[in-house]
């Protein structure tokens, strides 16, 4: 990659599908100097090459693991830390991390929630709850399209789920305007492909399990719930969630079922979501009759948003589609990368 | 084959997916004489062995396949016919079968509806109105579980649709208990393999619009609507029923929002369905938390049905899965066959 | 399952993929006693039902899981032993087995090999060399279409492996009849679905390295090489064989290019296969220029053989298709059963 | 895309699979003016938006399609003309194109082969022969690894098929050396993803015909193999070559069986392709036991090639993969664009 000018920084975590598809993002970013790359085990055996992993990067030179150690950070003058760790280890490395100075992007969801109900769901055991309170504080929700400004030279972002993107996209527009009747209860019923359950084997990612298959999981008890309710300021009562594995490596699609508060024209409905969307690079929304499909947005930063209306013009379903590895997680980590640093927002992500 | 004794039957169109499932079933049916094969074309082309066109049954003696002619099915003294074609065929072909004294097993979504409105879907041009009239008074809709008396004896069965089956049977019981608020709204999210759409080569069958890919289709418009509202007594706002292709070759997974009438425990959820479907050999239910999935149901005749409630007890997702060519088709055609001729339900089908 | 009369039978193994397939056939079976279902955990906690492991068969009474004891198989009487377990398994087992007079059929590697230096690739450690040297004498390689008349009341059965089954089929009858130049080297390029690489979940499986993907492995290492070439009487510099992984859940294509000793017409070809395979219920032969494709012998217990012959008529390419959970293993081992009892070979696999 | 300086430029076909890839890359190469987009039809019908039958590419300003029309190429000043047509269609333009003084890559097989043997699996039918030889002897076959000087300012570029550039790419350097005993003949065993079979929706590519399945076809008689053959200067009675469909939407490995000269060590045999292939930023050699796989090279322009070598070291087996709408048609037609025009050769490609 050769010796190139531009914002130190680092990865941990880039053997994972999100930290790998992250890494490939950062090494072609113009702005940055090429990451260093880490590994969560801070023992000796982390050493190795990337390509070694992922042959699919093999021929680029030299893309070196090492282990962890925050003095490493410090000698390589690393002022940028990107965490696609489990939520565990992020939530427990962050209050060193910034005690170091490092502004950190982190692509899991150890503070992601303010609303302790919600959070509860992980389970965190804080060493030092003073520090993690004070992390909660400062922490921005990373969903660009809603928190733009206060991305701009934030210390610490957490970006969002991959699910609850997709979903809060859809809806935001609508529930902004005080269009949906969120008391006769909302329904989301997503859909994601395997790389969203990462890259360990285990029974229910066995190849057999999956091709030719097809199944809901986690009904009423999936951790992004919280993320999207507080995001959207809804009840646990106005929203159902559910998630099911799709036989396909990657994307997402999020059906969405709400009642209007008042009859609606197509045409009423697209205005709110482009008015909404004005400006923003990475959302595409289709008129219909086109609804959004996962192949559209799959190796893009987009994320599509697509309805259909029913003939009394109440009942509405939206349709949204992104490609849960990078406007899901990588791409949205680099599009709040440039917002951060007030860079124009689709820097790399092209 | 050889020349096995039973009831002389034939099949039409044993070329589509469909077809050539069911005549798999007749052949190993111990009632049945071997059927008569027939394709639409009453042109001389129609000529051929299945083994041709499905070299999957090559190596079980002659499987011939013969232009349709009504003259063959008296010759042959066939007296029950099954219909595997689109649906303007058999509504077309239905009044000269019943006058010829012809028993009816329809596949196709011809004589299911009642109610004009929802039939209008299907812009059926009827020759001789009052003859048309006469068959949809004695066509029975063939969901055995619901229809199970009238079935024996029928002249003209209805087969139901994929997806209606997997609608119908997830909802029935706790509709018929009283225990849903329809007023709510159902919401049925389903989605299918690619069989459902037939064998004809189309864009949107091509394998790489399929393959990594996933989308809805039909929201608000797909003409199997009126057949679920209409079997279970719902008015059109209270169902958003919406359909989704999924890439796989078979099977149908249906996720049903409902709010309950009034808090219930999951015993009480799992109690109603398995009252209801006591004595029904293809309806397998699961008790939380285990749902069903598509691979469990797939190459078999069950409908399998599962459940999660929320915490309050009031809102239930009910999973339905089943084989869209069995117990969505071809099987079911099958079981009503069973039904019609007063045999065992499961005969044929084990 | 009910009590039925029948030989009383055992399996070991029945969760795994061909265990799973082998219990499902001896189940249906006509002959036989509903088998006695074994793990190979000998512990207490091998208990429980196979529809947990498989809720595909669920709704079916019980199929009680046992932990493995060499007292229940005689408490209950059993004669014959299915073993669907890792070849060191069942080297390990059998002594005692053939001790205790139960007649074997195993589905493993452990005794198909009677060539030392094939052998070698599997390290066995035998405890009793000598028992193990009479098993060996004794074990007949269950190809049944090579095998008919040693298989007949046989006691040990070494049920061959899917890719060596798809391989010397194809090529039996043409080495048989001295049309092959095996000097010039045989080459059998093997692609196989991922049933093959068992249930185990592992890097190799995920369902994201292996959809969108494929991937040669075992080039000139693969175990299965010395059973093919013992079985045809080749020598190690006649063949070439690879495998490759499919992203399909199950099913074998092997490609076969063979030099012929002289100019044959394609009819020449043809009849040396129907020859060979004449009274043979499980090998269909296709004429040029039809060849066997996986989707037809999926869910049969067919070995599907194909050719083309170039213009000179002296280069032959073979293909051979087969599912290798059935003629590949469960559905071949009960092919055996029915020879070894002197019953209709396609009891049970209709 | 805006009004960029650079070569002006046309594509014909950017609605097929390999026109869409291809255009994509076109409309990002930093020394190109946004290429003119034209369908084949030159009736009135063929206006419209890429986008249209791509949403992939909605959101990124207009792309708009236009029926060709030689009058539009000379209006926008087009010097450079991109075929992605029928071999027919580029057979019967070439002429027209050469008296235009256009320079063309064409990515069909109208100008690729040089023998007439060869060339008449085509069944061309030349309107003017003489012209047709004179673009003959112009064309150049652009494999850029084996053509590099004489691509540099080629009028006419033959972009090579996929399946020949996976087989001549992984045995050039082999042959060249003299390492290959030919004479014992070579098979190239081929596997390709779908979209090799094109956009049409046939039987063949419906999503059910080949998922789950997998299947050999056109053996001893596909198009490729004069190709192959002329390249490599080999005899027909020297190769077999074979190809077969995967169910995945892209990616070819072949796998190529060879005897040597003479026994050679692994390393002998990585220094010979490592040597021949020094330079080439788009080869990667794969050191055993390492060997590509078809995602490697997924959605890049790299041919990856590897091999095993058996004990005896004379047996050799060669694996290489590429992607083939990229390194097997579009992205190599960049590739040479950048060596007609002495660019440098990852120009619009990294």
């Amino acid at each position: 990659m050769g010796a190139r000018a531009g914002v130190p920084c680092a990865v941990v975590g880039a053997t994972g599908y999100v930290g790998f598809e992250l890494t490939r993002l950062l090494l072609r970013h113009p702005r940055l100097a090429p990451p260093l790359l880490l590994t969560r085990e801070s023992g000796g055996n982390g050493a190795g090459d990337l390509a070694e992993v992922f042959p699919h990067v093999s021929g680029n030179g030299s893309l070196r693991l090492e282990p962890f150690a925050w003095e490493k950070l410090a000698a390589r003058g690393v002022e940028l830390l990107f965490l696609a760790t489990p939520p565990e280890t992020a939530r427990a490395w962050l209050p060193e991390a910034r005690r170091r100075g490092l502004r950190v992007i982190d692509l899991s969801a150890a503070w992601r929630l303010r609303t302790p109900a919600y959070r509860a769901a992980y389970n965190f055991a804080d060493a030092d709850p003073a520090a993690a309170e004070a992390i909660e504080q400062q922490a921005v929700y990373g969903l660009p399209e809603l928190a733009r400004e206060r991305l701009r030279g934030a210390q610490v972002v957490a970006n969002p789920g991959c699910y609850p993107t997709s979903v809060i996209l859809a809806l935001a527009p609508l529930l902004g305007a005080g269009l949906v009747d969120t008391e006769r209860g909302i329904v989301a019923d997503s859909k994601s492909g395997v790389t969203g359950a990462g890259k360990q084997a285990t029974p229910e990612t066995h190849f057999v399990e999956v091709a030719s298959n097809f199944r809901a999981y986690s009904v009423f008890t999936h951790r992004h719930t919280g993320e999207i309710l507080e995001q959207l300021g809804l009840a646990p009562a106005e929203l159902v969630f559910t998630t099911h594995l799709l036989p396909i490596p990657r994307g997402i699609l999020s059906t969405i079922y709400v009642h209007l508060q008042r009859r609606l024209a197509a045409g009423e409905v697209e205005q709110c979501l482009r008015g909404f969307y004005a400006g923003c690079p990475f959302v595409r929304v289709f008129a219909p009759p086109r609804l959004p499909e996962i192949q559209y947005s799959l190796n893009t930063n987009y994320c599509d948003i697509g309805f259909a209306l029913d003939e009394g013009g109440t009942r509405l379903v939206l349709v949204s589609c992104l490609d849960n590895l990078l406007k899901g997680a990588a791409g949205q980590a680099v599009q709040n990368l440039n917002l951060v640093y007030g860079w124009d927002e689709k820097e790399g992500l092209a």
